[in-house]
């Protein structure tokens, strides 16, 4: 009986994402065998946003210390549920530095990166026998998609505007009712590279503070900034609790350290936040439930001793900067990305999956259509590759875009 | 607007979560306050089920040979999301050569421990607009609650059977409805140390075969393993799926290589298990829905190369038999146990919160009153702690009954 289509036995919902073929992982597998056949240097792979330069070295460093030093039934035993008390003062101590705020380890809840952090809150946000929206400017993370909807809560996309992808305040603000728990915000964002300024956040926090008075309760701002530390042109993210209070921050070492598979980060329930008590500890309840004890206890300890390293952005600055002037230069439409490492690219022609196609089988180049994150029309070029890689792509990027136009247009 | 009870603006129900105090906990952190008032070595804590062995010597080797020779992008980087290949590989091997099995990777998925494993299957079971009930044997590791509830599922504890808790086999006979989608077993037992017998297995096996036949749909066992390696005097622990196809094996390495901070385990779904593809499908995309994007990367290799290590029993066997032999001949009365490193001791005068309160109060031993596990009028006494600690606790023991006889009773 196991050759079914629908649910035999089990949830058909959790089926459908297991079931479900991410755009981004298909190319990936795709990229892996094609280069077995042709050798890697003739494939050009920019689908995955997987951090192409090492761990900074301080982190090596950490891990010996660790291993080295600490007694070993304390290193890898349970810490308390939200986190080594030392780490969390440490990551305040950081975050106070860096924004000039106050926090205490106490505000702090450790998880196991950003996706916990995100699966958690929504969780903890998503009321019992109620509708519960959760809205987000596209295009977006198509994971929100599980978190939100996995708890039996609703994703709202809402179009960004266009020409730059600017927050779709009208339209987030027509969107707000009674069942709006919070606003998702992923600025530096994935798949555009968009950074939002300061004054345009403002602007979000001065409507969302007027539509919470309106029904009577908060309207979160759930802030996912796994790319915070990744700007670029010497823009700094704007870090939105100062901005807007009602805002919980879900962090993730994974792309600042170079470790995505470490699975460590952090959700920040700032204390000016409504109900900042509460909603720390529905979170930590919402990750009681879903199976988080503790995060991995060593990969804390060495997050602790290196809460103020960044990243060397060298290599994603040169690729970020070639890559946008190359393709710009070559006719596409970019949006500038000013931060993470994504570049979004207008498909020609309007079709993502046409142009996806004809670039992989024609050019080896490997682009993730938009529709995946919510925005049809785009392509999302991971940069997060080596150098070389970028270089040598360029004049191909240039052909297929000539060929295509010539042969691939459908009023051609 | 934060001191409310009532939840303002989350989940009712991980708002509860986070706020419960548990009496493990509680007890834990009176021991750590108490020790710094009258020195450590005058506080007796059995509370908490924290590994007192170090991991064994291959753990740090292996670590150490990972961080010396592997490529840190690789090592810290993505795997894929069910956990490197080679890994489940070498867990695929170790299970076939202990039990015989033919498994592959393509039939266990990495997890952030046990509590990941069991929170995604429970996840996976749940139907949604359905009523989902999970029968567990009291008494019942106390999580089980918001890993079944906290995605709206029933958690039906069924008393086991006195004096020995062996399985209740006709009251869950009587507990199965068409909403019944699993039992859980967990043997050894935390808190009881109880271990099942094959021929019990195979008895609630052979009900649950009916019970499924006559609904017409699988009934799972979930059996929760984390210390299937921790069982003595010659003992081994039956593997279910060898007598009952149905069966989703959680398991963790936190007890058997002493790093439960570590948070890495598996589910294994038998091949032959009822629509076991759909199975495997539903608990991928639960593990998605939760956030756990792959199990710690680092921490995976280890385990790929300790896969064969066994712990280290001699502590706990000799503390074991201590406790029981010392608390038996003191006129306790103790259900031997057979595995983990709990002894679970009937409550003197059948109040185990008075007992537990008159044992810290005039005695500093900390026993875990037996309420919380779904079973009454018993103590949970945690022998993992030093030797030395057991000795010394023995006359305390003695004299802490004797004592409580003579005042204590009610009826006295």
């Amino acid at each position: 009986m196991d050759r079914q289509d629908k649910a035999g036995a089990c949830s058909e919902c959790t089926l459908a994402y297991g079931r479900q073929k991410s755009a981004i992982r298909q190319l990936f597998e795709y990229g892996k065998t094609r280069a077995q056949e042709v050798g890697p240097e003739h494939v050009f792979d920019f689908s995955i946003g997987n951090p192409s330069v090492p761990p900074p070295p301080q982190v090596a460093v950490a891990f010996q210390a660790l291993l080295d030093n600490e007694d070993p039934m304390a290193l890898h035993g349970y810490t308390s549920a939200p986190g080594d008390p030392a780490v969390r003062t440490a990551i305040a101590g950081q975050l106070n530095r860096d924004y000039g705020t106050a926090y205490g380890p106490q505000d702090l809840y450790l998880t196991c990166g950003a996706a916990a952090a995100l699966s958690s809150s929504f969780r903890a946000l998503t009321r019992e026998g109620q509708a519960n929206d959760f809205i987000v400017p596209a295009p977006y993370f198509p994971e929100y998609k599980c978190f939100v909807e996995g708890h039996g809560g609703r994703l709202l996309p809402i179009p960004s505007a266009l020409p730059d992808l600017g927050l779709p305040l009208e339209a987030i603000d027509k969107a707000i009712t009674s069942s709006t728990r919070a606003v998702i915000i992923n600025s530096p964002n994935n798949p555009s590279g968009k950074l939002y300024k300061k004054a345009e956040l403002a602007a979000l926090g001065a409507l969302l503070e007027t539509r919470a008075k309106t029904f009577g309760q908060p309207i979160y701002i759930v802030s996912d900034e796994p790319y915070r530390e990744l700007v670029y042109e010497g823009h700094k993210a704007p870090f939105i609790p100062l901005i807007y209070p009602d805002t919980i921050v879900c962090y993730s070492y994974s792309k600042a350290l170079s470790m995505p598979g470490e699975r460590i980060g952090y959700v920040l329930v700032p204390p000016e936040a409504h109900y900042a008590g509460q909603i720390y500890a529905a979170i930590a309840g919402a990750a009681r439930a879903l199976g988080y004890v503790c995060a991995p206890s060593l990969i804390q300890r060495v997050i602790g001793q290196c809460v103020d390293v960044k990243p060397d952005l060298t290599v994603y600055d040169f690729n970020r900067r070639s890559l946008y002037e190359g393709l710009t230069a070559a006719g596409y439409k970019c949006i500038k990305p000013d931060g993470a490492f994504y570049l979004f690219v207008e498909a020609p022609a309007g079709d993502a999956q046409a142009f996806s196609d004809f670039a992989r089988d024609h050019y080896d180049l490997l682009l993730v259509p938009s529709e995946s994150f919510g925005f049809p029309g785009y392509l999302r070029i991971s940069y997060c590759v080596s150098s070389e890689k970028i270089v040598s792509a360029l004049p191909l990027f240039e052909d297929c875009l000539k060929v295509y136009k010539e042969k691939g247009l459908p009023t051609d």
